[in-house]
Order: C-alpha cells, then sequence, then structure tokens
C-alpha cells in the first residue's frame, strides 16, 4: 500500500456572489474558504478498517473481511463513477444498521467513507487495514461544504493509497498538489461521497474543495477561474437555523408574485457576480489596489440588498452587516440565507485591531466569528511537521 | 373683490415610488401629504397688501400705489403662463431690495407672492388692498413640497379674489373645491411661483398639492391616477441635511461605473412604481384587504433596498426602517433619500398604542413624525369654523 502515514486537508466554500440566483439560470461564483477539514491516513497492521470523527464524536472500526465479504458476488459494472452502486449501498446500511433515510450527521459520515474505500479497493488483491481520522475546522450543516472537505480528503487520502494518484505529489514547500488528472479523479470519487450524503447534490461544492480559488458555476456548469487573488475575510455564524429548501421556494414564490420586480434584480445579481469575477481577474493579474477593495465592498453591499429583497436575508444578518460596518467593514449573506452564515470582507491593511474589535462584538452578539480567508489552495498533501499544533494533537490523541 | 375673507389649504407632496429612477425615465408616484398649508385671504381697507408668514417671522406690507407703479410702462406681453416677465421679476427685486441669485425662504416666498399678485391683478382697474396669512404644518426645505403648497395657496387665494375661479366652488359639506379647468388655471399659476422659488422645478410638487390624490409621473408627464385610497403614514423628518443635487449626481456615477447592475434596478423600481399603482386602483375599487396591504409593504421594502443600492440612503433611514419594523411597520425614505424624510405605511387597523409607541421610538432617536396620511384632497377652500383651533388661533393673532 501507498501512503503509510499521510495527513490531508481540503478548503470548506462559501458562496460570493449568486446565490439563489443560481436556481434561476444565473451565474455563482463559489470560493474556497481556509477552514479546512484535516485527514490521517495510517496503515495499520491491525486487519481493521477504523474511521475516527472526533468532531462528532464517533469512534468506529470493523473488520477488513466483513468488509470483504460486501463486495463478492457483487459486479463492478455499477462501481464506476456515472451513478451509486445501489446494491452496495444497501449491503453497506445492513452492515452499519444504518436505517435507508437516514440523514445524521455520523450515518451519513460512515457510509460515503465505507462505499469510498470499498470502490476504490475493490479490484484490490485485497482490503488494507487502514486508520483514518477526520477533525475539520468547519461546523457542519452550516452551508459551509463540511460534507464536501470530508469526502474530498477521504478521495484523495483513498485513492493516494490505493496508488491511483500520487502519494507524492509535485512539492511545494512543505504541502504537495497533484496534477489536473488527478484532481479530477479526486473530484469526481468525492462526488460519489456527496451522492451518498445528500442524494443529488450541484457538484460544486466538491469542485472548489478539491480545486481551491474561486469557481464560476453557471446553468450546471462548473468554471475554475484561472488566477485569482487570495481575500481576507470573516466568516460568521449567525446560529440561526434555517431550511434551504424553504428559503429556495420563497424566491420561487416571490418571482411568480412579482416577476416584473425580481427578474431585473436577478439580472443584476447576475451582473454583480460577473463584476467581481472581472475585479478579481484585475486583482489577480496586477497590484490589487484600494479600488479594487472598495469596488469588491460595494458589490458585497449591492448583492447583500438584493438577496433582502429576494426575502431571504434575516434579522440576524441585517444585525451582521451593521455591526461590522460600523467598524467600516462589509459584509453579506453566504449561502442560503436566513440566518446561517455571513462573509465579511477585509482589507490586506485592516488593522489588527479592527479585526480584533469586530470578532469581539460579534461575539457579543452571541455569533461565532473565524478570521479566515478565500481564494485559497483545494486539496493538499501536507508533511507532518507542516501541519499546525492544534491539528496535529488532535490527530496524536487517537 | 370677490373673496372677503376666505380659507385656503393645499397638501404637502411625498414620492411613494421611482424617486432617483424617475430621472433616469422611470415611473415615479407622486402622492398629497396631509400636512397642509392654509392661508387665510382678507379684503382690508389699508391700501397696503400685507403679507404675514408667522413660520418664518415674516410680517411685511406695500403701499397699493408703489406696486401699482411696477406694472406701469410693461407690456402684458409676457405676462402669461408660459414663462416668467423677466422685467417684472427684476422690478420686484428692487422694490423689496432682494439681490438677483437670493434663495432664502423668505426672499422666495416673498417674490413669488407679489410676482402671482402682480400678474393676476394686473388687468384690474387698480390693485385690490389685502391682507394674506400662510401658516403651515410643512417643514420647509424637507423635499415635501412646502414651497408648491404655499404657491397654490397663494394662486388659489387671488384667483378666487379676482374672480378668474369661483370663490364659492361646488361645495361638499364644509369644503369647496374647483371644478378641473379652474383647477388647472389654479395649478399654471402656482407654477409660476415654484418657478419664483426654484428656476427650473418639475411641475410635480405643484400639480400634486392642486389635484391632491397620487400623481403618476413619467418622463416629464404628470397624470393623476382616477380613483386611490387614502393611506395612514407616518412622515419622519431625520433632520439630517442632504444636497438633492449631490445624491442625483451619485446616483448618475454610480450607473456609469456599473451599468449593467444598476440599469436593472432602476427597471425594478420601475416595476414596483407599476405594481403600486395597480395595487392601489384594485383597493379603491373594492374593499381594501390585508393582502393588499401586506403587497404595499413588501413593496416599501423591496424600493427602500433599490434605494439603498443607488446609494442614497443614509444610517439615519436605515435607523427609521429598523424602528419601524420592530413595532411591525415598513419604511422607506422619500424624495432624495441620504438623511431628509421617510413615510411609514400604517394599516387601516394599526392600533392607536402601536402608532403612539413607534411615534415615541422616533423621537426618542431624534427625529421629528407626524401622523398623517397620503393621496388626501388638494387645493380646498374651508369654511372658517371648518378650520381647526390650531390653525385659527395662528390666524386670529395677526
Amino acid at each position: 500500500m501507498h501512503a503509510i502515514d499521510c495527513i490531508f486537508s481540503a478548503p470548506g466554500k462559501a458562496i460570493l456572489h449568486g446565490e439563489h440566483a443560481v436556481v434561476h439560470g444565473k451565474v455563482a461564483l463559489a470560493v474556497s474558504l481556509n477552514l479546512r477539514t484535516f485527514l490521517r491516513l495510517q496503515a495499520t497492521s491491525t486487519s481493521e478498517v477504523c474511521i475516527n470523527l472526533p468532531n462528532i464524536n464517533t469512534f468506529l472500526s470493523w473488520d477488513v473481511t466483513a468488509l470483504q465479504h460486501l463486495l463478492q458476488g457483487a459486479t463492478n459494472e455499477h462501481r464506476h463513477l456515472k451513478e451509486l452502486d445501489a446494491e452496495l449501498v444497501g449491503r453497506l446500511r445492513e452492515l452499519t444498521g444504518i436505517e435507508a433515510g437516514s440523514t445524521d450527521t455520523r450515518s451519513m459520515a460512515v457510509s460515503a467513507f465505507l462505499y469510498m474505500y470499498l470502490c476504490i479497493f475493490a479490484k484490490a488483491k485485497a482490503l488494507p487495514s487502514v486508520s483514518v481520522t477526520v477533525w475539520s475546522e468547519l461546523p457542519t450543516g452550516a452551508g459551509l461544504g463540511s460534507s464536501a472537505a470530508y469526502c474530498v480528503c477521504v478521495a484523495a487520502a483513498l485513492l493516494s493509497a490505493q496508488g491511483a494518484v500520487s502519494s507524492s505529489p509535485g512539492s511545494d514547500g512543505d504541502t504537495a498538489r497533484w496534477s489536473g488528472e488527478e484532481l479530477e479523479l479526486i473530484n469526481q470519487w468525492a462526488f460519489q461521497g456527496e451522492r451518498i450524503i445528500h442524494g443529488n447534490p450541484s457538484g460544486v461544492d466538491n469542485a472548489v474543495s478539491t480545486w481551491g480559488g474561486i469557481l464560476r458555476y453557471h446553468a450546471g456548469k462548473i468554471t475554475p477561474l484561472q488566477r485569482v487573488p487570495m481575500l481576507r475575510i470573516l466568516l460568521t455564524n449567525t446560529r440561526v437555523p434555517r431550511s434551504t429548501k424553504t428559503l429556495v421556494a420563497g424566491v420561487k414564490d416571490k418571482i411568480n408574485k412579482f416577476p416584473s420586480i425580481l427578474n431585473p434584480v436577478l439580472e443584476s445579481v447576475d451582473a454583480v457576480a460577473c463584476t467581481c469575477e472581472q475585479t478579481l481577474m484585475e486583482m489577480a493579474k496586477g497590484l490589487p489596489t484600494a479600488e479594487h477593495y472598495a469596488t469588491l465592498e460595494e458589490l458585497i453591499d449591492i448583492n447583500q440588498h438584493h438577496l433582502n429583497v429576494m426575502g431571504v436575508s434575516h434579522p440576524s444578518l441585517d444585525t451582521l452587516c451593521r455591526v461590522t460596518l460600523a467598524r467600516g467593514l462589509h459584509s453579506k449573506l453566504t449561502g442560503a440565507g436566513g440566518g446561517g452564515c455571513g462573509i465579511t470582507l477585509l482589507r490586506p491593511d485592516s488593522s489588527a485591531s479592527v479585526v480584533q474589535d469586530v470578532i469581539q462584538d460579534l461575539k457579543d452578539t452571541g455569533y461565532e466569528c473565524w478570521e479566515t480567508s478565500i481564494g485559497v489552495p483545494g486539496i493538499q498533501l501536507h508533511s507532518s511537521h507542516a501541519v499546525k499544533e492544534e491539528v496535529m494533537n488532535v490527530f496524536n490523541s487517537y
């Protein structure tokens, strides 16, 4: 087996512009978010497959022989990347005791892992004994692509162990990345995991987590932007729960009620996303200027108003905008809205004290808040000494 | 002389929808506002023309002979309604000592009055001795059409005294209104007064103050809506001073910077105004329902967001919206924005206590606030016993 002891990480995702409008055929910009999911893969001699998910207090193991059994008699026909092998999914459910229709995080995470493990090693002589520990900085269920980051890490680790992608890819100091073809394979397997978890995902989340940077999503087509700047942001979780389905339906109702009012707003959101894309390209080409940042801020404000018009903001998000604006910073909701998360753009010269003050203000409001960045690299392989201490401490506990 | 002792009143105006967008060829709805300007005209035997403007502490009188002198030798050619008689304006300036270019409220009010007085009575054998007292509920310079309400009152009173319009028009109880033709004449003379005051006014303010109700203004064309409901509102003055010129220029700059983003917003504002017009028509046809009010509220919220996108809101207006929304009421800026005034829609069933509470909240924030209504009648002639005591007390002091 390749990859005896490796650490992988994959970013989360945020929507910079175009949430909701994308459902109606407009452009959205999905960006990688530097709240990362870390995975350590270790080869073991226990004849077991262990999975440790400390974030959700899940520590499980299966005998390799029992897992091997699941593959017997099954054809490999459906074990490709076009669709899920429904028979294998059913057998996995029996083994793990997960009922059909379960949607709890633990069941989903375990099913996705075992499915990818079995499919990726199906043609191997024997299933390998491995221990996998995954720990994430991302909150789950907050629309930040935590499941995709998880699936991308799992896919990269297993493909790397299996030898389908390099276990020592081209290195850039302490982190390594793969070729475009290898990334495509990782992405496709991660998408299988996402299908187990979400049923019918768009594929945007795993694409962002795999490729990193910024992706343009339009009418089902995902295009990574070639060169983009990394941007400092605050990511704030209002902790207000929301239903994406209900919010999407609400927008549709509003469009049906006021088509002449709402359709131009969707058009304007599309133009916001395209203008933002152009601005980011310019920033990546030359030296980003204060003018560029002013434009990004204007676009954020405009889109937040448009999202309000669509009816998907929430008093908690209005508060986020107001609190950050009081410190000169511009925010918008990201994702479904109705609560959930918002992003606040920081400038390169935003002082540490302003940032600390606004984080404190937001925490005082009852929100969770992270200083992080967007447009960051996708899936990476790390030297263990290059992984931050906090993460290594977690890994060394299991 | 007709009209020996008469009391007139004319409403202010607010923009319900379409401010700023109207500059770019979109529909605006201008509504009459029941903060009224009252004028008392009394025939006197003093051979003087007296004007009392207690709101701006102005009490002036002129000898009728001196005024008559201004008309001598001047042809009547330009003293029509197409344009101002520049020569007469110049002579008035000499008489009153008002410098060319003066824009203070007193100079403007006095010039407009004397101009209308001289032109309307130019063909009479002798100028009449009259005393005119004007008192207004409208704040001046707040974009609420106070100068137009003043000019409409002056025009109606002088035309009525001169006999050009009836001094005892068709009566509806204690108030009387004029025929369409008579109103048109009042409107045209009021527009002359507005020209003295503003140079190049749109004519919307005097039209609203004359006709009352709601006017549709589109590409320079003013159309009174036939039947409209009267709506209860709060009118709030944030007291934040602003420059209409700067705000209008700012919108233009923003359109030039982001045409693909802003043009659809203007289109959406146009649709908001048209949808509002349709909704008001429906309300006037049948019994207004809670559903109608919900739609009006949604339109108010949407337009306020669009005005924000155009960059013409202000933290003081955001506060107005937030404070009223906390009591379940919806607000938007009215007019130029950047401070200035906002309107808050009340429902027929908005309880007195909620209204009192929100007024108190707004006063606590440092704003002026009036409970009033929009879509009210235009210029009216009142029986003195039908005029509210507060106003009669003012009139009886002079």
